[in-house]
């Protein structure tokens, strides 16, 4: 299978991390969003995926599919093991629970398109958009941070001792956040989750620092 | 089990789809999102639900699942029957790849509270939150509508001849683009299946026109 992604995309992140979990080998796709006005912007990369976003899943039979959270699933259906799903319903809506917190509330309206769309169409200036991009983290890391410190289920990682889509989700918002040098130390529960994460070569490798595409 | 929900919240709205289309009884627990400041902004509200927003399933056992597809994830998982997935690992991330296009990157961006922001902190006009809005439907319902046209598995519903999780998600954005009055005659796949939804009682019952807290 191949994977069109950015290095820099946290979406592409979250699938990446899947991936090596799974230890799935995957073609490595890079799709430039920024360079000559955006290779996503394409007629053949819009063919691809009509919301010309990262990341796109092709598989070898042809088919396509986007979305992140729609991908991993599917990673985790076709490869059981290791699982990124606990095994009961309920324990299960917890885990995508605190996935689209992340992948709903917090990372789509501080996306690119979406940045652009604040600074091109609605001038607003650049400590705006700061402000923008923080207030987004900081309302969504408050309440996955709350949710974290009431569960049971909070362990080692976001769900239990093994890494789910949950942490394939939070990892690449932390990345996000330290990006743009927002204070997280209100947050003990996402630093401790995001030390044990980053502590597996899974998802070390998968870092945006550490992608064929990466530009430093 | 209990469903803390708005008449108007299109998340909520896709909750009760689901609700309906399984046949399963639920006691409606509206909470105001606009009266006295918002009823999901009080201190109760938040430690049922750090982040302030519906829908809430509140299950017999106390146990709460947020974020409308995962409560719907949780349903079809409960109660197999009528299913509101396809059998296949590739359909079933067919049918979320549609739905997550609808709930994580047209309605988030459009909701409540970032339109409350853009209104607020940076102070645009009305003109320019119309736009916004349509800007972000139009953008999405053009890719879901090429994705829609573009499939082998798009039928009378989104996947097939049968409702599922991503006719849940399309029928509340449809509602909340007419809100707004955006023209959807580009959108021939969309407006068919809407039609083939509101046709079905499950849709008909579960519209914001029809809630006990509706305000007309």
């Amino acid at each position: 299978m191949k994977l069109y992604t950015y290095w820099r995309s946290t979406a592409a992140y979250r699938v990446r991390i899947a991936l090596n979990l799974k230890g799935i080998d995957y073609i490595d796709a890079p799709v430039h969003l920024v360079k000559s006005g955006g290779e996503h912007l394409t007629a053949d990369y819009e063919n691809l995926n009509p919301q010309k976003l990262v990341p796109v899943l092709e598989l070898d039979t042809g088919q396509v599919i986007t979305q992140s959270i729609a991908i991993i699933e599917y990673l985790d259906e076709l490869q059981p093991v290791p699982a990124l799903m606990p095994a009961s319903a309920v324990e299960r809506a917890h885990v995508r629970m605190l996935s689209q917190l992340v992948a709903c509330d917090i990372h789509p309206i501080n996306n690119l398109r979406v940045l652009k769309y604040l600074t091109g169409e609605l001038g607003i200036k650049q400590n705006q958009k700061s402000d923008w991009y923080a207030h987004w983290i900081v309302e969504g890391f408050t309440a996955f941070e709350k949710i974290l410190a009431g569960s049971e289920y909070t362990g080692k990682f976001c769900f239990s001792h093994k890494p789910s889509l949950a942490d394939c989700c939070l990892i690449p918002q932390i990345y996000n956040a330290n990006r743009f040098s927002i204070p997280l130390d209100r947050f003990p529960n996402i630093l401790r989750i995001e030390q044990n994460c980053l502590a597996l070569p899974a998802f070390d490798k998968a870092r945006p620092e550490s992608q064929k595409d990466t530009e430093l």
